[in-house]
């Protein structure tokens, strides 16, 4: 017999690499708007982002700390935020202002639409609608 | 001056990179729980968590793959998932009935409890009460 335990209810912590952490600080709070939550020097940067974390880690600094099981991956990551749908070209044009290059837009055949760009690490960051996976413009289910 | 755009309403797709698919698929569905979406072979398996995705790719295949841009990671990720405060002894029993090693439990400064394990590929997994970042159970801020 497994033990029952009632489902998870969502993801707390996303998390991305970034070679330069005050690169990465001000590109996620000043260009994509998100809020800060902390910082430690040359270790990590974290931001609240609705009822989730965007944590964002230098990745030798996370596999070399102790207090917590090691983690650190290298190489470019990706990870999509939602956006209200009649907010696409508003977005794509707050990022070609801040001289941001959209790298690939997307429809997807269930009309969701989404556009791919980088972070200053290189992630592949995208926007999309929340549609993509069947979702509600607030994101419920 | 530089567009606005309203804010991003949340993290869409939270991303870990594996290297068996198979061995991915049957722990984040029959261990965790997660409601399985889609998969495919030797690419990706993605899974539905409440109002975000996480999507498990192969790093190799993400990085070859033409259709969009370029992604994929080696080395230990870590994502931290939502479980309710009366269900941290359920979930840790959980695990343990299915031979998951509890690697480190922390209780944090503001009282929220958390514990971390590791999925077969080795990412850093943890699952954690909301208040840990200041959220209600429900995840919302």
């Amino acid at each position: 017999m497994v033990t029952t335990a009632t489902p998870i209810s969502g993801v707390l912590e996303t998390i991305l690499y970034v070679d330069d952490l005050e690169a990465a600080r001000a590109f996620y709070q000043v260009v994509l708007g998100l809020e800060l939550y902390s910082q430690k020097h040359g270790v990590f940067v974290f931001f609240k982002c609705e009822s989730g974390m965007l944590l964002l880690f230098n990745p030798d600094a996370a596999l070399s700390n102790e207090s917590i099981p090691a983690h650190g991956a290298k190489g470019p990551g990706h990870v999509c935020f939602a956006m209200a749908e009649d907010q696409h070209k508003a977005w794509q044009a707050r990022l070609k202002d801040h001289g941001i290059r959209i790298e690939q837009e997307v429809t997807w055949p269930n009309g969701a639409k989404s556009f791919y760009f980088r972070d200053p690490a290189g992630n592949s960051l995208e926007l999309a609608t929340p549609k993509i996976w069947g979702f509600q413009e607030t994101g419920a289910a």
